[in-house]
């Protein structure tokens, strides 16, 4: 099983595709979506043209969107949430169910603890996926989203089997 | 000239177009979008393929979209947010540029006052477009705002005319 993760930003979007057999886990790609500087439809439109390209090239079987973090400062969280409506809305469109996780699940999944430093899922990330070469901060979230998605989508076909 | 205003809202989205002749307004059509219960990424997808039919069978030249509402309440405004993100996305997909403005910009334009209550801007809106049928208050909200976009680029071209 192909699975993107998405890190959403207005200016930088992080994305990661892995691919999950059985519990092992294997590295295909990542980046990060820049948009131009413009108006701020204008950057949406980058994002999802991006996101597109990003489907279209590695043809993902699931996604999941990091579940936005919401603070106490509302223009940041509006801005972010215009971001991440395209970032749900472009993997929906290809046919995918888009899976969400709080930051805290997914480290807590990735790194073993809720309130992980970044530098360590970073870490954690490298250490599931050896040799992979990261693009940046914004990518390795992304990284850390799909592996979180990957284990759930597992523990659950797990559970299935079991049941049947 | 014709323009299309939007009001977003992620069960909801109304919509509204008008063409602008001169100081003269006439009412095209209006609507709601709504959405259906399911995940947020499907809500977006449905959000999205409404305003990309309504686009394409109206061909507008212009396009609005209210800016949301930014309060206290984040967990509200991050919901808007991703709506507002499919708002805008879809008419610059389509080569428009998109205005925004605050919802006392459109009360100012539409009815004299940054603070008029709702159904004083749908008063006006009927006043503005004589024999209109309103699909509902988020139609009307719609309307006003391709009534205050059509008014702002109006005199936006008047200036142009008395520089040239």
């Amino acid at each position: 099983m192909k699975v993107l993760g998405i890190d959403p930003g207005l200016v930088n979007m992080g994305w990661g595709i892995i691919i999950a057999d059985g519990s092992r886990l294997r590295h295909v790609a990542n980046g990060v979506i820049r948009s131009r500087a413009g108006s701020l439809a204008a950057r949406l439109c980058d994002l999802h043209a991006g996101l597109v390209e990003v489907i279209a090239a590695h043809g993902p079987d699931a996604a999941a969107v990091e579940q936005t973090f919401v603070n106490k400062d509302a223009v940041g969280t509006l801005k972010l949430g215009q971001a991440r409506g395209v970032a749900l809305l472009a993997p929906a469109q290809a046919g995918l169910e888009v899976g969400e996780y709080a930051p805290n699940a997914v480290k807590k999944t990735v790194v073993g603890v809720g309130h992980a430093q970044k530098g360590q899922v970073e870490h954690m990330v490298r250490f599931q996926l050896p040799g992979v070469e990261i693009a940046g901060p914004d990518a390795a979230d992304a990284l850390a989203i799909a592996i979180c998605h990957a284990r759930h989508l597992q523990g659950r076909s797990l559970r299935i089997k079991v049941v049947a």
